[in-house]
């Protein structure tokens, strides 16, 4: 085995800085052995740490130490920089180390030297007066650049250890991400939950059918991927609307047009259903052959429609009493292992009051402020997927073969 | 054929409302006399329109005329209403009247008559007292129910008349669409126009990258689909930060996550370009192999990397003179037909800046605002498409069924 | 007076070009006579319309003909062009034209020119080739500038007429406006309705308690200047929460940061009510001695808590039934003259949908994309201020003059 | 002194609930000794901690011990619940204990119990089967209901632990905040910089005009709170426009309405400019007398306009070689305590990406993703003020007593 002692000093365990030491060392599947602990007893108290890290190659020994160093922790007794010479304008070795914007110092002649003009992803120029960050287009041929990371050590403020270390894109929510993998993850997760026979219960909002979504997440229900269904009155009636008229909300769903009159459409598609008395009736009259509620309904899955303040008619399903409503949608995620919460604030926030932290949940929108506020209301358990919730469901359906109809 | 004449009356030049009226009777695939016009030469001065609508059946002749109405016209000589009788609690007639939030009067016994109670989505009752509204839950057995819309006329403020006329869902740009419809236009566009040997350029920002979209992206240029690529420094770093590391901005493309040290990866692959001079010698020396800046380069169609106040290194290609750069810009830009802006609102406002207005211009992105912005200065023709760039990508290019890695 | 003659010829109603062009010279206080108007019968027929346009001085007549070339009007007989020369490089006379990015022809030596190199804020260089767009940096002394607009006239494309002509920051949403000015639009309103006894409705969210603008609102309430007030549980439980005990969801009002424990609060607070019965008996017993809810009952202005599927307690004022709760709304809201949107989309389409349209409504919200929403649920009438409705209301009550506690 | 024994037991240090726990004690006000702490080595091990938690009264051990067991921690040898009786329905004693969404257990005849039907925000019932989560309306007379903490020990998921605990609102970006809070910390922070000689350096965006904030923004540079100014083409330009015609791109800044020809006002401010040759000498000539561009050259700090794709004109002052901007942006930011961000999100991860990490860095925008966006590009310490820059400068600067023309 390779080994190397490792130091950190400072504010180790209120900054968390101790723990993502250690678990670094864990992620990256190398071992070590606590040598020394002393453990600051008050806030104005430092704690020192030293470590034997513990590697099997030298240079896994190499590369954990590099990231460790990104933490704040140091090589005891650090090795001399390793200087190595640009051989030409604006390029460096490759093994160059690459700055962050904290505090640094670099090991040299037995002593810390601070590195001047702080910045982020410059290089490190040894110069007669000591080191200094320079950017790489201003490298010149023939400067002594600093390579790998054994000789440097980093001071992170307090509120960068706590949260984040130096990094790139590590916020949870962020329309910057790929949705694919997102997709991806969500298909094999639902593929799994079926195996094992878990339970998924949909929160879903009109946008779904507006956005063209309805089609691939019936197919969803009809093939046995939900266990139940929560939503208000919106989108029950769209679907209808879009079932009976072709449009949603007035907008033709294969044009993308407002029709002249179409507002009309989702007042007449709920007389409609007034005319017959239920949605399961409509069904059994043959006046309805396919969508999103009628595959709730023809699956069985328990499903409830929450009124609220801003609903039309609404239908002879939804529930217009909260208390009421309140009890069915706790009745129906008792028990769910997963909660998928599809474009709506309201009815998300409404079942992740009820629901148990350690039921997995996710939440897919299109504005990013809809997790944070979910996870402001306790829901914290919630992982975001910025997207348009229209294609994520077709991409969804698309990746595990179901068919849908446009 | 089947004829009817209509008045309208009030402001109808300033407001609009003549083109409306006359735009909606085309779009109806109706046709229509102008019998008497009379123009109003100041602003307190009404203008007065009779025209002899033409339908080529009695029901297109009702279904036109009831959309006439909701912009504030009405039938000479107004029918007296159609009133029929609820059968049911609950439910009503189907081919009811539903109202609008305006002003509305029935044509009753020889004269107009106000609706009181006014608001939207609700059914109009006769009563002893006159007409009202009522909602359909409140509907009761027996209730005398409007129906029709011959003896309807509406009053809408100037404001709406200016702008919308009554209806949902007439934004231009909003995230409750169905960005499916959008993919199937963009992609058929793009066919017509490589058919038609017309020219199309793509602005694009390193989101692209980030959210998977990139490689689609790629596979457009390949097939010989766009003519031009416009972008800054950071989408050619992040895309040959993939190639090299399978890292955008150090996160994983595969996992999503990001990896420890990752933040380095950008760097140490401007570094490298560096070390070779240029993407392409790169390229010929076998180092990239595939990806975005592969397949410009290979294709030889003309790009421009600009230079920004945020860039790191930047690659030897990037332009870091502004002037330089709006130049090369606007030289691509010349001639093409087709602006398509992917997820960059700075370049995007830029290259819209040196393009003419009859230039078709779509903008991606998935934050509304980027669209209202690109329209506040001054690219009015730009229309947007609320998306993830990255599904929005990969679902054009499998519709286009062009194959391309992940 | 001072006449011109002006021309423009094409789809003119259809566009609503005409509306415009008359609308634009009465806005100037201008006035005109119409000449000759031929109008197009059908979409592929193109109307004439000639009008004599008349000013009280050569400088109006010349101001309001630049502002007409801009909707694609031109002067009958149009002038050659007034050519200047640039008497220093970068910079022209100060009369110079400055480009739309729309088809552009200028009058010259008795026919019309296209305009090369097409652009926006470019200026016109009369070239020995003939016209062409350069920008104000490519300009050399010497350059002949064209100047004024009698010899130009516009080609806008048929959207760009329909809707906005060019020019920026057109959109009606945008967070880039000064809120400032909609401050005092609203103080002003509001002391006018007050004045000759008119009602104003408020419909408010929690955020109005956790962004600190609930003192500034309770004013309001004391000093009559609301005449109705609807929202949710969540808007009274946190009022009452801060009331008892400083926080607003836990975070304290203060500081700004989350207390220790502070998500109890929300619950102590709903507890302290349900064990006096209610708000007012809870007032009454002198437990409550200001605040939003304290003013909202001591003023006696009727008041209505829906509930919705994601409240907690609720408060026993909440109206759980949603049947009742619309109906409570929309007795409060007869008749009112103004519609006050605080910051809550689900209350405020409620609340629209049951308010004529011409009742004046005004929503404020951070986000954009919910007055979009409004609109597109039909409450069309709606202007939106883009801000935080704590500053948005603290900074209203500072304008009016009112006192409140923080 | 009032003293308590406290046990957790788990991934304390990996998880990072051992410091949260001695935070916790430290932020309370109280102090600690460390009677045991055994560390797990590995992931699979479990560490266990206990203390002695040391008060200075039996309320604050009380009050301190119940936040503990919300981080999973609980009193060594727990007390036997305190349960009391509801003696009316729908209220329960005041000292009630709340729950969390986390699994919960009652240490009840000497050993632990599981509370079944987990729910946020609910109260503990006992009933003959055990312990249960209820509903406060749905309590009855004579429950017994579970009051302190004491007997309570709670697990939260290892997410939940690492990262928020359970708790509302801790999401350091969201627009339901306080920006009042944010106002007076602010102009608090810039004061104290004053006094003591410290250097704040500003970088702002084209918002800051057009929302009405440049007067404020200007009467903080003249009265010397800035000392350095970064911005682009575009802040300068509507700056020097709003001077000479009293718009903002066109936007009449008294009554935000857009005129007619307005957008001509943006290209003759710049030619005005060039036709003096730069700012001060048009301010030298007595041409601009007042706003932002103005104070900024008066008072002599050193100011960078950087360039981009997107402007026009440029100034003569704009920087149109992004080497050399970021040089200049560079050099002005050297030694800098503090950079107030305003809403442009180009140019401050611009600035961000050559600033230090220990640089108090505040970023005002109305759109929360360009903080986390900012975060994500590595400037990790950056804290962000969703908010209307405009009235968020125009209240800092009352705040501040500082006199601005409108």
């Amino acid at each position: 085995m390779f080994e190397r002692s490792i130091i950190s000093q400072g504010h180790l365990i209120d900054s968390g800085i101790m723990s993502r030491i250690l678990n670094l060392i864990i992620d990256e599947k190398a071992d070590y052995k606590i040598i020394d602990f002393t453990i600051g007893k008050k806030q104005d108290e430092i704690s020192y740490l030293e470590i034997l890290l513990i590697c099997d190659s030298a240079e896994k020994l190499n590369s954990v130490t590099e990231k460790l160093v990104l933490l704040g922790a140091w090589e005891k007794g650090a090795a001399e920089p390793l200087l190595k010479t640009a051989d030409r304008d604006g390029a460096v070795p490759p093994d160059f180390y690459s700055t962050s914007n904290h505090r640094t110092e670099i090991y040299y002649q037995g002593d810390w030297h601070k590195v001047s003009k702080q910045r982020m992803d410059a290089m490190i120029r040894k110069t007669s007066a000591g080191f200094e960050c320079i950017k790489l287009r201003d490298v010149r041929k023939g400067d002594l650049i600093l390579c790998g990371s054994d000789s440097v050590r980093l001071f992170p403020p307090d509120a960068e250890r706590q949260s984040e270390g130096f990094g790139f894109m590590t916020n949870d929510v962020s329309s910057e991400r790929s949705d694919n993998i997102a997709v991806r993850k969500v298909a094999e997760t639902l593929e799994e939950m079926k195996a094992q026979g878990k339970k998924a219960v949909v929160v879903a909002g009109p946008v779904v059918v507006h956005t063209g979504g309805a089609g691939a997440l019936a197919a969803l229900i009809r093939e046995g991927y939900i266990q139940g269904f929560l939503g208000g009155n919106a989108i029950a009636v769209h679907d209808l609307e879009s079932q009976f008229y072709g449009t949603s909300l007035g907008v033709d769903l294969t044009t993308g047009k407002p029709t002249h009159g179409g507002h009309f459409h989702h007042m007449r598609a709920i007389n409609k259903i007034n005319t017959y008395g239920s949605i399961s009736a409509a069904i059994k009259a043959g006046e309805i052959k396919a969508g999103l509620m009628y595959e709730v309904v023809k699956s069985g899955i328990p499903y409830c429609l929450a009124g609220s303040i801003r609903d039309d008619g609404p239908l002879p399903e939804t529930v217009m009493d909260m208390i009421e409503a309140q009890n069915r949608y706790s009745e129906i995620i008792k028990g769910t292992d997963m909660l998928l919460m599809l474009s709506t604030m309201l009815h998300s926030i409404g079942a992740g009051n009820m629901t148990p932290s350690w039921v997995k949940t996710i939440c897919v929108d299109i504005n990013p402020a809809v997790v944070t506020k979910l996870s402001d209301r306790g829901t914290g358990q919630a992982v975001g997927i910025v997207s348009d919730v229209g294609l994520f469901l077709r991409t969804l359906a698309n990746q595990m073969g179901l068919v849908y109809g446009d």
